[in-house]
Order: C-alpha cells, then structure tokens, then sequence
C-alpha cells in the first residue's frame, strides 16, 4: 500500500533550544521571569506578569533580543536538523514569538516557524502580545492532515500533548516524570539518535 | 488596527530555479522531454508522456537527479531568499516531486517545500508518479489562513493562478505575456528587488 507524505512538526523550548523564560531569567538574573505554567497555570495571568516584571526592569525587546542571541541551540539539535532536511520537511510549532525566536532561528539555519507575535509601542517596549489562534499547534497538525500529509509529531510538555495527539505519530523528547506518567501513549525519547531511527523506521515504511 | 501576520508562497520553477523538464530535455538532448502544459494541456497525459520517454531512453531515478543537481537556482535566488529569511515565513509550492527537487533544495538552503512525489520500482526506475492532493496550491493557502496567516503569493504560470486568486496578495514574476493579458488583477514583478520592495510594503503595513 503506498503512504502519503510524512511531515514532521517539533516544538522549540526544550527540544532545540533551552527554554527562554528560564535561560533569560538566568542571564539577567531577575528571579520572578523564572515562573512558568507550572507555577502559574493561566497562560494568559503568566505572560500579563512577564510583561509587566519587563517593564519594571526596563527590558525593552532589543535588549531581550540580545540576551536571546546569546544563546545556544540544545547541544547535537543542528546537526539533527542537518540530518532531517534530507528526510523529510519539517515545521517548529511553538507557542513561542517571533520577536524573541528570531536570534535562535538565525542559529538554526532558519527552519519554518509557526508561532505568535509581540505588541511593541514606538519605543519598542513590549505593550501586549498576540496569540496568532488558539491551540495553535493542533491546528497546525489538522492543516497538514488537509493537506494529504502523515504527521509526526514531537514535543516535551503540556502544551505540546494536543499537538502529538492529533499526529499520527507522537513522540515525547526529554519530558518530565510526570508527563510521561500521565501519557504513557507517546514513544519517550531522550536523544536525538533515538528520534532518528525512529523518523528513518516511519520513512522507509518498516514501521 | 492590529494585522494578521504574513506569510508568503511561492512557486519553484520559473521562479526560483530554472523549469526542470525543459532544462532536462536540454542537457540530455531529448526533445521529447520539451513539451509542456502548454502542447499537451491534460498534466496527466504529459506526465505519463514523460515517464514513457524516459523508460525508453532507460533513464533512472538516479540519472535524472545527476543531471538536476548540475542545474543552479536562477541567479539572485538564494540573495532573494537569504533577505526573506529575515522578514517573515515562507513555503514552496510547488507541482513537481520531492524526488526531483532535493538536489536544488540542497541549493536553496532547504526551504519547506510542499509538493509531490514519484513511485519507484525496485530497480530505481520510475513507474508512476502522485500528486498528493488536487488543487494542492490553493488549498495550502487555505490552510495557511485557517492557521490565521495572511498570504502572500507568488508564482509565474497558469497552474498559479488559484494560489495567487486564494490569497490576499499576488504576485505574478516573470510571466509569459498570455497569462499578463489573462490575469491583470496581477502586479507583475520581473526582479526580485520588485518583490522585495512589495513585501518591505506589506509587512511593515504601508500598503
């Protein structure tokens, strides 16, 4: 029987770079951009607190920019991505923002991103930000579907599981305990090499 | 009034690289391999056309793609591609098989391209060949808007014409006088500064 095209969507935080909030935090030191939705579980009350420590701290989106440049793809996620161009087309889906991921796509080699947008004023403060719909990722996947895609899916949180449930194939990278507990469902992976063969395995069909 | 982010498609042949057939038919000297929708309007009967000239002349998979990856992206393509990356998201759309495309992907930095593939035997030569949706064009466009992008799109030909309709801005690039008169709800580019100039415009909101 022959298959359709396979098309993999991945995450950003976590699976191919470190998570901003929390790489930022440390970089500039400010305690309360450390919060995420494990301590505030409103996305919406988390990134209203974020905008405003922000603004209190005087961190305009050039000066997050530049400390988002100075950061690292995940060690091995480039050559990974090397490795997928000639496999597969791919797509990162994250609920991320064009504005900060900018730095770190450049590192990437510019893969296409799916994500959301920031609200700055005229002196590039950040005033709001916009989430281009809601439960993005899934909708992502169902668009590929539409188009006659098989998708496969990786992600290592929350608020990828909506994504890797509509996929074909979901894949875990690196999650915590407690999301491999409540979704014994996905494959759990915690190298590159292992999503690897398991793309390759898709592929060829030997699945 | 906020705007919806945009994203751009674009063609491949006559767009970014040169049209693959004619350039094929060129370099292996088969004359037969020049026509095109234009001499034979029904794309299935060109393609099953095609497939039979090549069988006769036993040329494979893999010969077909020596003689791609000698072909080079029109010049200014990867310049024009390279200032995209920059500005806002992007995709390939394209008529022509994964198969094909690679070796000139491999040229243009690997864009996400969508479009369809070839099915080969087991001894490397091509039997058949399938598109992966009717219309696929414009329906990635309407999935792109149901993700709540706003499109801009680009193409050269006829077969683009239901993409560049689908979407909120067309571009015609370099396009042959008959589909000028045809289409002249379309700007017409000739250079990519042209398109770079009209998507400086669009993003920024001054249009």
């Amino acid at each position: 029987m022959q298959q359709r095209i396979k098309f993999l969507v991945m995450d950003l935080e976590g699976v191919l770079v470190p998570e901003v909030w929390i790489a930022f935090a440390e970089k500039t030191g400010i305690k309360e951009l450390r919060l995420t939705t494990r301590d505030i579980a409103d996305y919406d009350q988390l990134m209203r607190h974020r905008l405003r420590v922000l603004k209190e701290n005087s961190l305009k989106l050039a000066d997050i920019q530049e400390v988002i440049a100075g950061m690292e793809p995940l060690p091995g996620a480039n050559e990974y991505l090397q490795w997928l161009r000639q496999k597969c087309q791919f797509a990162i889906l994250s609920d991320t923002f064009y504005e900060f991921a900018a730095p770190l796509m450049r590192k990437l080699h510019h893969p296409t991103l799916l994500c959301n947008s920031l609200v700055c004023d005229d002196q590039d403060n950040i005033i709001d930000y916009k989430m281009r719909q809601l439960d993005g990722k899934r909708h992502a996947v169902l668009a590929l579907k539409q188009l006659n895609y098989e998708v496969m899916a990786m992600g290592d949180s929350f608020n990828d599981i909506a994504m890797l449930r509509e996929a074909e194939l979901g894949i875990l990278f690196r999650p915590s305990e407690l999301v491999i507990k409540q979704y014994p469902e996905f494959q759990v992976c915690t190298e590159y090499q292992q999503v690897m063969e398991i793309i390759e395995k898709e592929i060829s069909g030997n699945n």
